[in-house]
């Protein structure tokens, strides 16, 4: 990470914490590792990010239904899945420092240190017998690894490693009391699991035809061995997941479909399409026919935001095996029975907002030859502002702050406002910049008389005057969600 | 429960399950107890109860806003809170069965069984022991009644129990994979301390002053070890509480303001108000200064699915000491410091859920001298249907289905809608009578000709024709927040 892009990226979060949209959890306490708590902005910001995929899925698409599954499901779900199996990370402790790592990490470290002293070759080879024996599933070979390039523990500087050992990533914990022991049940790795064990009942219930899609926004959690970057990688996160049920030898078909598809809803929040990208994955999952990533130009890098993956009918193959009921779907235009393919869409939504945040930061040369000046602003797109107007009263006296709240009082039906009576106005207008409130609604002498307001736009600055009756309508046709949901049909 | 409200209570549960409100969570493997997962009609009801919460904390009230903590604390959080220490249920074991059970609740079958066998005096005698040793946290006391009551195993008949022991509500779980042994954390049991280790991240970077409330939604855990009665006792459960910040002293007139405040909420969904009554605690919690619930008339009886608290000072003081972080408030009115006091209004998002279905299921009888008939219509303020309208071709033939669908092209892009071709259309109307769609609109052959449809209203089974293009409007004004929002101001 350049020094550039790395301020750019503390900027990032030293305004999330400034403004309100993101704090580290627990904070007072010291903070909880790889947690963090939406703030006042933060969790409107959330919310909107979550309103607009829900209507994106369910609203506009007549076969797409949602749902809100549990986080604790019954624990033969995640033998089905291959959780309790195959969810590991590679972990090294050292005997003298007493510190665990991944094996797999230290390596990589190791190949970068090569990089960095030029030698190129080292790291190359190095990095073919990492991937030669994670693909394997070799843990004795990480090992050997470890020690034949001399890789030493960080703290104690000392090669005194035990074997390398399985770790699994998820959170277990004993639910019920009963006097024989409680049962070992765990916080779900992934929402899309309690899709599939509910894909029978929605099925029947909802009376759905193949193609049709659920969708589930909700809570994982994943014991994460190095988390880090901010909110990229948490050990509570949030999924914005869509499984599509579709004829087997179809889903090549609906895959391409879908990869389309969520390219542009990420588009038409306004960021510049170059800051995007598609990453097929080159070695594809056990349960994957095709994969491909939908990454975005982070500060320190493209990293994926949202994954297509063309499932297969493996998860609920698994789950009729475990189960021992039949996951099929009779098709009547065909007349057969069979297990679904299924191609899935799902998005981290913290990484979500984390792309909004980066997208919409933006520090504004205002200067003139006059004057320096500058602006710090949140271009969000208005659809999923936090607060979508200000009302500003221009002065503190003069029956201006009353007009100001009997205007505020219509307009708070509709709209999530905010009221700011303190200081000069510029600077009203930039603390409303900065938290990206796309409208500042300003009650002046002029109001007392004909009833009318300015309307500053925030990108523009530009002001107009307007009837204050008309505010609502103005308003609404600019935060639409219509504005957002168009572009998508 | 008479044999009556015991049929409705099941009505009510077999009702959600067949058209998609909620399943038995991970069903295809038997459930997991006290788990429910909301399926794709009753995932839409709750978001819509949440935004109807959400609208009306933060978006009527300048001073109230909300915040989405994670459900990982750091574990001090708990220290502080009293969760670690007096969060517990006693529990005792049979020797014989293995079985566990709840100390009290042993002791309140007894006088349950006392009861019903006409002693009248012997139960009241047996309650109020049961009270005092509650009271005096008298572990020993209740064992000692068990056995002087002869009280057994219901499972092995025997009075061979071991002592009374506390158990911790809390689900713990381990975190991260220090080699010296990972940390223990918990899940969250309430989410209102989420707010207050937020208190002054909120206030400072939200510029609040007081009196002002911090609004959430989220999801909280208790390992019940009595978990019954469909959602309304779950150990996954939902919870929107607000705590609301005053000066010392003012607390009871905003007690009673809130108070007044969240029934005319409940009310505004259109309940029966008999159904609802005030309940205030007889006894207070040790960090309250008045307490009271908003109980619903389930078909079990009368129970809470509200609590407003006087919390005083009590969690901001206590995260005080644990944190050596100064919960304060710079009051500029009076200039003074202080730690504020604390309203809470606090819903059981589930039990509300209940309530909602329980007051909008309704059998109808529509019969005639001629002709038995009936219908079963959910009943919901049109606000908060699932779905707002269906688009119904009143043949599948004639061009009937395109000109629904063109309609529906426009309409689904502000509402969500269902489109259904099968059956007769009378047929079509009960189904969506029955998951509560307030609207139907028939394309007929007129519509061909003059491009008006029949909207059909849910609740009074009137029709009326009006023109396609107006649907919109109309629609959108029988669906509007603002018809529950404008109750509340």
């Amino acid at each position: 990470m350049s020094k550039q892009t790395d301020d750019f990226f503390k900027n990032i979060i030293s305004h999330a914490k400034e403004y309100g949209f993101v704090f580290p959890s627990s904070e007072i306490y010291d903070g909880l590792s790889a947690v963090y708590d939406y703030g006042q902005l933060g969790s409107e910001l959330k919310n909107n990010l979550k309103t607009y995929w829900w209507k994106s899925m369910v609203q506009l698409n007549e076969n797409i239904v949602g749902i809100d599954a549990a986080i604790f499901m019954h624990p033969t779900t995640w033998k089905a899945s291959g959780h309790v199996d195959g969810f590991n990370d590679p972990m090294i402790d050292n005997k003298d420092s007493k510190k665990r790592y991944r094996a797999d990490q230290l390596i990589e470290d190791k190949i970068d240190r090569y990089a960095k002293d030029g030698k190129t070759d080292k790291a190359e080879q190095l990095q073919k017998e990492l991937d030669d024996a994670l693909n394997a599933d070799d843990l004795a070979r990480l090992k050997a690894i470890i020690e034949e390039h001399n890789i030493v523990c960080p703290i104690s500087g000392t090669k005194n490693w035990t074997e390398v050992r399985q770790f699994n990533l998820m959170f277990a914990t004993q639910m019920g009391a009963m006097a024989d022991g409680a049962e070992q049940v765990y916080l779900r790795p992934e929402t899309a699991q309690g899709i599939f064990v509910n894909f029978l009942n929605v099925q029947k219930t909802g009376r759905m035809k193949i193609p049709f899609g659920i969708a589930q926004i909700g809570k994982a959690f994943r014991n994460e061995v190095i988390a880090r970057q901010f909110i990229m990688r948490m050990r509570e996160f949030e999924q914005m997941e869509m499984q599509f049920f579709v004829r087997p030898g179809s889903e090549l078909e609906w895959y391409t479909r879908w990869k389309e598809t969520r390219l542009k809803w990420h588009l038409a929040l306004g960021a510049d399409p170059a800051k995007y990208r598609y990453h097929d994955h080159a070695k594809l999952a056990h349960y994957a026919n095709a994969a491909v990533d939908i990454e975005y130009e982070f500060p320190f890098g493209f990293k994926e935001v949202e994954g297509i993956h063309s499932r297969t009918d493996f998860d609920l193959k698994q789950h009729q095996e475990y189960s021992k009921k039949k996951m099929q779907y009779f098709d009547p235009e065909i007349n057969q029975n069979y297990i679904p393919y299924v191609i899935e869409t799902s998005i981290g939504l913290d990484r979500l907002f984390l792309t909004v945040l980066a997208n919409s930061l933006v520090q504004e040369d205002l200067s003139t030859p006059e004057k320096q000046d500058s602006r710090v602003v949140l271009k969000f797109h208005p659809a999923i502002a936090p607060v979508k107007a200000a009302v500003l009263p221009l002065t503190k006296k003069d029956g201006l702050p009353d007009k100001a709240r009997e205007i505020m009082a219509k307009l708070k039906l509709d709209f999530n406002l905010q009221y700011d009576e303190k200081d000069a106005i510029g600077k009203r207008y930039r603390r409303q910049d900065a938290i990206g409130t796309p409208f500042c609604i300003t009650v002046d002498y002029q109001t007392l008389d004909d009833d009318t307001v300015t309307i500053r736009h925030r990108d523009s600055m530009e002001q107009e005057r307007v009837p204050a009756a008309e505010l609502g309508r103005i308003i609404a046709d600019l935060v639409s969600w219509n504005n957002l949901l168009e572009k998508l049909i």
